[in-house]
């Protein structure tokens, strides 16, 4: 374990410089992974990160000194620092003094869409975007693809929500919804208020790509033009809507279940 | 439509003690709801609120103008502010200028849980809460209960999560949960990752009480134990468990689907 005591060091202000930066982090196609869920889950399904970076209160915790004697183990970089210089590098409240610097997955685009996907266009909330992931990731599905006005998900709060969910997806960013669903060589549905056609009337039972759209104005209408199934969610209430992130879990496990009905 | 434009006026004064302190609007049984969506659907759906708020910005929206229309219609009361005098009012950044001062609606608790309802044991995040109670009221569930260590669900983080769902849900909070599952004459289901029995396995053509728990340890063990059915959301992928609202959306949904297709 190397130990870093003073602010002016290189290798720290550089980590600082990432770390307080989003676009720098971009940039250099890394992130932050922050607290020992999340540096555990990359660990056991991902493999080393490029720095593990821990507190002095945080070697207090037990699960950090597991997670730190895992690492060295197999040599990894352990970079321990005192409270003062950790704190700045940390955007969690709270948070337990363990973070993880690793590559940014950059995962290539397939030609076209071809096995389960959930395709994001304009969905704004950062906690919307990381639940999404994660009932995705729980529900088999494999591939994610962001509309460049969906919220970064590589950021602090959608990789809390998520819960390392963004580990075991390929997700795309900022890419054009609109010609992938064109070229789709599976079936394609977006949910919407105004469609006619029931969720549990469609047959799940194949691979689907699934289109959510934004909070307010959900799914574009040339989107909507252009996915083969508009479905409708049926309601019982007097309330006229779901958050997209419950309607994509309604969604998805819909799929489960049919699949599984097959199956069983 | 009346006008207050001095900070030391007796009202103003009364209005800022409650809007800027969460426990003597508790304490008067009140609530604040801002922005033109829930006022319109408490409008709709409970009708006139003891008073409206309006700023002089908020004026300048045709849907503020064409709300307050409505409200002087049947001659509610209109109090207009200046900015500088409404801004403490509000606690939504970049609100439009709007606020509803109501009763907080404050049902009796039945004595036996006898129709579709949600219990939620120790649900901490506002967001969660606000969700839930958003997909239950789309779902037709009538009926919550919370126990005490739940996020309160009339603040204004769950209000503006669950988008007027409060105005058609009987909303009980503070409540023992282990006596109403104990005494329930209806079917009670909890939700573990280590339950054996389906969801998709279970008859929900009948009436349902959900238990929903915590986001980190979910449903309390006294709980589980006293729940008739403990049941599991099948899960596909290498990912552990789905976001509690996630959870409570499928449920709800599976509920409906089963339901409908009896009737259909």
């Amino acid at each position: 374990m190397k130990t870093i005591t003073s602010r002016d060091n290189a290798q720290y202000k550089e980590l600082k410089h990432l770390a307080t930066s989003a676009h720098a982090l971009r940039k250099a196609g890394r992130t932050l992974l922050d607290g020992v869920h999340l540096c555990e889950t990359w660990l056991q399904l991902r493999g080393q990160p490029e720095q593990c970076i821990v507190s002095d209160s945080g070697l207090r915790h037990p699960e950090v000194v597991a997670l730190v004697a895992k690492l060295e183990a197999h040599h990894g970089r352990v970079l321990q620092l005192p409270d003062a210089l950790y704190e700045p590098l940390s955007q969690v409240e709270h948070g337990v003094g363990i973070l993880f610097l690793v590559e940014m997955p950059r995962p290539a685009v397939p030609a076209a869409l071809a096995a389960n996907a959930v395709l994001l266009d304009n969905v704004q909330d950062p906690g919307n975007v990381g639940s999404i992931l994660r009932s995705a990731a729980a529900a088999g599905i494999g591939e994610v693809y962001c509309s460049p006005g969906t919220a970064f998900c590589w950021s602090p709060k959608v990789l809390r929500a998520a819960m390392g969910a963004h580990f075991v997806l390929e997700i795309h960013e900022n890419v054009a919804l609109a010609p992938l669903l064109e070229g789709a060589k599976i079936a394609t549905l977006a949910t919407s208020g105004y469609a006619k056609q029931k969720l549990y009337d469609v047959d799940l039972k194949r691979p689907v790509a699934w289109v959510f759209g934004h909070e307010g104005q959900g799914v574009s209408d040339e989107l909507l033009g252009l996915a083969r199934h508009q479905v409708v969610i049926p309601h019982l209430g007097q309330v006229e809507s779901l958050n997209v992130a419950a309607c994509a879990a309604v969604c998805f496990f819909e799929q489960v279940r049919q699949s599984q009905a097959r199956a069983g």
